[in-house]
């Protein structure tokens, strides 16, 4: 067994369970912090523990490229790698391939893509990223997917959701490690005939889990959340759901709301970068002048590391001077509120206060504005595929 | 008292003594780390006190400019600011406003320049350094010195030191707090009688401690320590020596040999963000080649928390792809390897074995090439005066 349900709210979708993987167990709902390179950006394992952080996600396309899987597999595998023993999800490089690669040439066989580091070209197919994924070991891996742009027609959306069920096929087959769980992704764009589609065939194959992709890539956040509910019905009660490259808190809650057990994506710790901080309220950011001379911590009653132990004042002084240390620990701050958020989450589905958590966390938090969000994350979108 | 001398080698002048302060004693000689901005780059507080660091440097400049002395002693004082509980010294101001700032008019009453930062003007006078220094709360200040160029002329260097005294002078009335000390710079160039006329001013005046300026600014190597020994023999056997911006393990080790007691500089964490490490056997540059697959750690017997827990290759992975994580991990351990150094030194000097220590250490430490170092130095003393 590798996940265990216990306990779906009584008056609505969201669940508490638990993923049991070789190296551990992990409550869910959960949030997977992405260390793209073997590292969750500034910060060590042994920071990532302190906060509690259960799991991480690691991208097989970044690993791939550099330092290359062979290097990490000589090394000992991936946890060896970068010291981390808990558990880690791999993604397929499939999104990565679609975001951030150059030229590719999608076939049925697989895809052809020049790496965004040096140019040089790669072809990728079903098999190979199980192949890749089974030697850097990792707990959860996932299926190669082909991600459509969140405004392709029904046909290219329809294409793209085809071969992404026989790619999991071809994926499934290729599984030789009998240590590891494979999750199949459902696409189908933000056309609910599709969603349904993809669904039903890839639950019909059987995997160890199931992720929502494709969305959360650009689209309006009331089609985000359609989409969820749509693909959610028809995926099996006892398997994992993972809604991919979501991590704004509001979505988080939203998502779990509607049945998701599993969440990653690189929000929280790369807006921390540019200073944005997370709150009850909503996020804030450290380099605004309001807290150049604040004596107190960023976020009072916050029990993170970086509010423990600095004034807002330090913090912002940090950001003021571009200092590393300044995005370290706006780093741990966010991945330490987002876990406090899931915590939070988990204890409501277990005592059955969810809906009245959900209530509460809206009648404080200020989500950031819809189109400043929608711009962002566009112009980032942009800014990747044009290999900034 | 706050400087205990416990040893002096019987075959030569390298000591062991002890710096005692309101946050602590301090064993000497000693290292001390720079944490220009309040904060000794990408580290946090705890981890300088896990390497076992017991004193850091800040400048009074960069915390003038940014975020301004005033704010730090609303929040409490630089102790509290960056929340290190042992001993700080803060430099004058000085030497970063004759290398970093623009547009200096120097009289006899202060310095007129301008922030390498945003073009603002500012005039500082001897009084004005010891009041921010007071403001900022450090154990040990530093007098306002001039510091001319290596290859300034004679007449050039003696009238900066004249001033350096009258300035010296100024700083010792201006004291006003008497939980802190003050130490006095000895200046004079290259030239042996203006370093000797420096000493015997400076000490007739009584500081409680004496530092040497104005060296390991670009002269050639042997330079530097035929002006420390000129100037260690006039100063003072029971108070401190200090060599300002000496931090190369070779030049510590000579250093030490001379009668020096206290040493900082940036390089050690300088140079570690390069990826430059130290070994016992010299620096090596861990973005080399060589370690892309090396299973140990960087540094095979070294007790750091990077060496520990990480292979040569993750850290060469990490510098592969800019991981902000790299240049912590590669920080912690030059520092730890300098921490080393100065406990391998002050015990040996307790045992009385000093001069066999400083031969080990040759018979194995390759420095830096004397040319590729002088050019380094030399571009960046130009990138920072550039303004870059």
């Amino acid at each position: 067994m590798d996940f265990r349900l216990i306990q779906t709210c009584p008056d609505g979708k969201a669940r508490a369970g638990e993923l049991i993987t070789p190296h551990g167990s992990v409550p869910t709902p959960v949030f997977l912090p992405v260390g793209s390179q073997a590292t969750v950006k500034t910060l060590t394992p042994g920071e990532l523990k302190e906060i509690g952080i259960p799991i991480v996600l690691a991208n097989t396309y970044h690993l791939y490229l550099r330092p290359g899987i062979g290097v990490i597999e000589k090394m000992g595998g991936l946890h060896k790698f970068m010291a981390w023993d808990r558990p880690i999800l791999t993604d397929s490089g499939g999104y990565q391939i679609f975001s951030l690669a150059a030229l590719r040439r999608v076939s049925d066989d697989g895809v052809l893509f020049r790496s965004h580091i040096d140019g040089s070209e790669h072809f990728i197919t079903p098999e190979l990223t199980v192949q890749l994924q089974e030697a850097l070991g990792a707990d959860i891996m996932m299926v190669l997917d082909e991600c459509p742009a969140y405004d392709d027609s029904l046909e290219k959306v329809q294409m793209a959701m085809t071969r992404t069920h026989k790619w999991a096929e071809r994926c499934q087959r290729a599984q030789k490690r009998s240590d590891q769980v494979l999750y199949a992704i459902v696409q189908g764009g933000v056309f609910p005939e599709l969603r349904h589609q993809s669904a039903k065939y890839l639950t019909s194959l059987g995997f160890a889990g199931y992720a929502i992709g494709g969305l959360s890539i650009g689209e309006p956040k009331e089609i985000t959340l359609a989409m969820i509910e749509e693909t959610v019905t028809l995926l099996p009660e006892t398997k994992p759901r993972y809604l991919m490259g979501v991590g704004a808190p509001e979505d988080i809650v939203e998502g779990v709301a509607r049945g998701i057990d599993m969440f990653d994506s690189a929000l929280p710790t790369r807006v921390a970068r540019n200073g944005a901080l997370f709150t009850w309220q909503g996020r804030y950011n450290i380099r605004n002048a309001v807290y150049s001379q604040m004596d107190g911590p960023f976020a009072p009653g916050c029990d993170c590391y970086t509010c423990r132990t600095f004034s807002a004042a330090y913090l912002h002084h940090l950001f003021s001077c571009d200092e590393l240390l300044g995005y370290r620990l706006a780093t741990i701050h966010n991945l330490n509120f987002i876990h406090n958020l899931m915590q939070k989450i988990r204890n409501a589905i277990l005592d059955g206060s969810f809906s009245s958590f959900q209530d509460s966390f809206w009648a404080s938090y200020q989500p950031t504005n819809e189109q400043t969000r929608l711009d962002q994350k566009r112009k980032w979108l942009k800014s990747r595929s044009s290999g900034q």
